[in-house]
């Protein structure tokens, strides 16, 4: 049985799904994607202190520096702490953001986790859930700032679950507090469906929360690892968002 | 009417389908996308020369530096150029690549087409096609290569598809050739679906034509502008690949 797990061909999930703050023009959070030079890839999630442009910029500045450092092959403990002296040595200690990177990195077959976040990360192995809440801290604000960072081996039902405060805090001035855990872990042991389901699912539970009229940005990333159901062997990448009118 | 269709809120749907040439470890097409920082997004297709590691190593180098540029706010062509002067130095022009660039560029509302490539690329805008087919240079080789640049105002239902030569030249080796114009004027005067959808639809006629074993590596990105039909104002990305085995 272990034997036939450890062939089964595996195939990668990502869904990810942003909303921006109510009323605002844009959303302060930014997600960008790479391929990893030697094999796999990189989700860079960064989320701006306030919101709308300011945040924006911010966060900007942040994902472009460390989303161009793991294209060259930087490492992602690097590339974490370069976009934190970056975002320092731009806004002399100012300012801060809060930064995910989650990685799928095939040299060393490992999930890859770093935070700079008060946001927790999930991940669920073969239904057990582990809550990645070290305390850490937020870059451009201190010398010498890290990522706390986690790997996992790569396997069979495997889930990261990653989000921003806007999702943390959903529901907070109503009153309410949203069981992020409770929700995913559901998800995943009805075997309710996919990565990028589980990330609409979270995103529109954290709506409904703030009453349709999220209190701050929001952005969910999820990334599995689940045996493979595809009929071909393509990768696929899917962007939709609305335009915003003229 | 015409002020009905201006108003409309629009939807941006990318669809990405790629699969590797047969027998090969990795494809050597490499297709990145970008957040534009005033607004819109970047989709670079590169495909470098030969199959394999040495094609990926190519495509990569071409494919990142365009991006780092288009992510500070560079113009695409000023990306292009950049991506044909970076890979011409490295490899004292003996080595080419082929290069699109697709944009939605929010600031001047237009979709921005670059080519550097004997492919041509696909625009529908309304029903009516219009193929891209001036003569362009690949990029690497010789002094001053520039893309060709096409813009398109945004609209209602405009479609852009790009490939790659593994989708143009497909069957090519069986006698037989790939009408992908007449696919995809079907596929839209008909209504069948999304972006990702007609992506899906053209790769898999493709690798039927080349009998289930692609001759080379194959990618097909295709950009639509639709009415908005999304229930809610999220961005959506979906990533789906299956990981190499052991």
């Amino acid at each position: 049985m272990e034997g036939q797990l450890d062939n089964l061909e595996l195939e990668l999930q990502v869904g990810v799904a942003k909303v921006r703050k109510y009323a605002t023009s844009e959303s302060g959070d930014t997600l960008e994607l790479i391929e990893r030079p030697l094999g796999g890839l990189s989700l860079v999630l960064a989320d701006g202190q306030r919101s709308g442009r300011a945040a924006k910029l911010i966060s900007n500045l942040v994902a472009r520096k460390a989303i161009s450092l793991l294209a060259e092959g930087v490492r992602d403990g690097a590339a974490a702490r370069a976009a934190h002296d970056c975002l320092r040595a731009h806004r002399q200690g100012q300012v801060s953001a809060e930064l995910h990177i989650v990685s799928l990195d095939l040299v060393s077959r490992t999930v890859v986790v770093s935070r700079n976040s008060h946001c927790p990360v999930l991940v669920f192995v073969d239904g057990a859930l582990r809550v990645l809440d070290q305390v850490s801290q937020p870059i451009g604000l201190y010398a010498g700032t890290k990522p706390i960072i986690s790997e996992f081996p790569v396997a069979a039902n495997t889930w990261v679950v990653a989000y921003t405060d806007g999702v943390l805090e959903a529901g907070a001035r109503f009153g309410a507090s949203f069981d992020i855990a409770g929700l995913t872990t559901s998800f995943i042991s009805d075997e309710q469906g996919s990565a990028p389901q589980l990330a609409d699912a979270i995103l529109a539970r954290a709506v409904a929360l703030d009453q349709k009229r999220p209190q701050d940005d929001m952005s969910v990333l999820v990334l599995a690892l689940l045996p493979n159901q595809q009929v071909d062997q393509a990768r696929r990448l899917v962007v939709r968002f609305p335009l915003p009118p003229l």
